[in-house]
């Protein structure tokens, strides 16, 4: 799995039918910052995922990737190959809080 | 899963029996451009997608890759591992229309 | 999918036992040239594949990656992840025949 | 699969139902040392994986990728790409040792 | 697929139990030379997969990843997603023999 900020949304109202009503949220995908490794830092690169946790753009989420990502009520038909499906509170590494939802933008 | 633009359109009249009848697009990824955020860049790289939508050239689809292609009705028993599945209206990312079908090219 | 052209092969006497009688393509990928958008030119990756459409070298095969590879009646119960399924006639994009089978070498 | 390190966790108390209590592990890929080939790298890059062996902080895992992920007792309904499969006690190449967990670190 | 030279391997004994008694090696994927098109390259890229075909370090062998790993007697139950599943014994493309495996080595 990935850790990924939504940026953004796509609206698509001509799709495959068992899509209907699903969100689909931009990410890009988060790395610990190489050389200072006490930030999260983005790729660069872009996902498009189907919300399957409530989440909301800014949020940092928990993508799966593939066929797990129909692994969940919601998406078990869908014809998709990304889901989020956890919103991230924290993320420690190198013994050094790297995010922390609670106090970020404050 | 991925949103990219269809530039072409591939010919194969001998193929596995399956596949007789399927139209094989080209598709290239766009990704969110890294400096400005205002708007979709191609990526230069070349994918072959299954049209399980009903898109044409010009258009930019939302692709799913792996064993998700196979997920509807048109695709199920197909040897592919990408398919477009939906024509996107809009992206917005960053608080910024980056595309918006309705108004592209006018 | 991709589209590549086969280059060459590999023998393998020892192997798991489905895999007697298979043939093991050497497929080179193509992409789209990015600047001019008027060939296809080669990426410099090397995969190999399964042949599930009669082809020969020289030729461009679309391939398909992933659990789909065994979704043809010859490849079903095989191990492999990548199998040509279709010999590629013609490739257009940007209102341009990129490569034409019948005219190729001439 | 690869194998990495494991530099620190993430927590996500907003998540899918089935996920609640899995250990979501960082973990960076190793490869060998191109040149010197004694030695195992770090890639710098980011994966997030489920803990199915009771592995912890610094300790290098046999990772697993894609549905095989969700093939052991406790990963198997879970919506997950990755999972830490084994605990790595010792990694040769080259006719070199390595990695020798016994001696790491003294 | 891919083919790739063993390397090496690594030593696991704390792990998931269906793995137990399987042989990880290390394998470097090769790809061919792609200026002189003679020779086959390392990729310096560091692979683990389970032995399906009684492969020993040094030889160069055939690895299929993904599900599709899991599609042989010996590894259908297991979380893995690479496996060797033939041993090369030559290697022709370009109208070139790229590795002859009767005479390495001589």
């Amino acid at each position: 799995m990935f850790i990924g900020r939504i940026t953004g949304s796509i609206v698509s109202t001509h799709k495959v039918e068992s899509m209907v009503g699903q969100t689909l949220f931009i990410v890009e995908p988060l790395r610990i910052d190489e050389k200072k490794k006490d930030s999260l830092k983005p790729t660069g690169r872009t996902f498009i995922v189907v919300d399957a946790v409530g989440a909301g753009e800014g949020e940092i989420v928990l993508c799966v990737q593939g066929s797990s990502a129909r692994f969940t009520d919601q998406t078990k038909t869908l014809p998709i190959d990304a889901a989020a499906v956890g919103i991230v509170d924290s993320v420690q590494a190198h013994d050094t809080v790297l995010y922390d939802k609670s106090t970020e933008g404050t």
